[in-house]
């Protein structure tokens, strides 16, 4: 094994593939498909989305200081992709995809997608323009998730969801479980069982 | 279908699981695994780690100004949870997993993980407090990539390497490539033809 030096480019994967939905008092709802995002923060929870300065959704979100990030699924892949190739200064995206604006928890004005897996409502607390893009650092205020989704417990099993990423241009959807986090240090029963509650748990 | 709320949380997904590396003038190598890591920007490329202040490899980045961002395949998710449950103040986690420490292009101190697919040589440019977790800004500025993952014309095969994601406590990896950047609104023979080489490609 040995590294091949390469021209540094923006190669950390897989990141998240998701539709960020926004609108203000003076634009109607659009949605942008948004690959340069993270979790920035956990107390308070908190996102970070990069967005060009001459995206249209750049001022809906910089005027109204919302955003909603909507996880996506496989059933959801061809929205995400138009949404990202296709300008909302041309079309009513929601309507061109039959997507379905929704009331976000904590949000005047950006809706939530109806039809994805999990939605995150952020307030703008700050913008920082790094260069190609402004970064927007969201508070996470308010999360949805399908009823679906959720079991009797109210345990979240976003394992079912089929959510997709992002890697050098390709969209591939999250397999199997392989592990849960501290998995490398549990006892051999733990392990044992709880890899057998991850396997039964994905349908 | 209909939204459950939920109190709001860090559940962007999926998000990468990588493993950060860094050395200072003063601190052998050590290694962080991180999930709150984004792209934030494209020119200049760069990324953003989220690390607790409390955490051993925070003041080793803060001191040296820089890091180095290791993607994870399958075949280095143990050490890539290991390295995220211990503390490098108790292990020299390099010897501990048996993972090798090699000179990364643009870095002064923080090596690279040579058992990884790619890295990502960080200068950091600014630092935020945003309360749990200080966000470190990092500047690519260098990148390498094994040998095996390119191919005669140069290409990049990152479908090749199962990169790992973390959802919500549990590892995956990604699947069979699904699309590609732009797909949904692609010439019906240009779909084919692309979709027959990302299938192709994916050994």
């Amino acid at each position: 094994m040995a590294f091949i030096d390469l021209t540094p480019g923006t190669l950390l994967s897989p990141v998240p593939a998701v539709m960020v939905s926004c609108a203000s008092e003076t634009q109607r709802p659009n949605i942008i498909t948004i690959a340069w995002a993270g979790t920035v923060n956990s107390q308070p929870p908190m996102v970070s989305i990069s967005v060009r300065k001459e995206r249209f959704s750049h001022d809906i979100i910089a005027d109204s200081g919302e955003f909603v990030v909507n996880l996506v699924g496989k059933a959801q892949m061809k929205p995400l992709d138009w949404c990202g190739v296709r300008s909302g200064r041309d079309y009513d995206k929601f309507a061109a995809c039959n997507l379905t604006p929704v009331a976000a928890t904590g949000m005047k004005y950006a809706p939530a997608i109806a039809e994805c897996p999990l939605y995150l409502a952020c307030r703008v607390e700050q913008m920082l323009e790094l260069g190609s893009h402004d970064m927007f650092l969201g508070r996470i205020v308010g999360m949805g998730v399908q009823e679906q989704l959720t079991d009797e417990t109210g345990r979240i099993h976003l394992e079912d969801a089929e959510l997709v990423s992002y890697s050098h241009g390709i969209y591939g959807a999250i397999g199997e479980p392989l592990g849960f986090f501290g998995y490398s240090v549990a006892a051999p029963d733990v392990l044992e069982r709880r890899m057998q509650e991850l396997r039964k748990e994905k349908k």
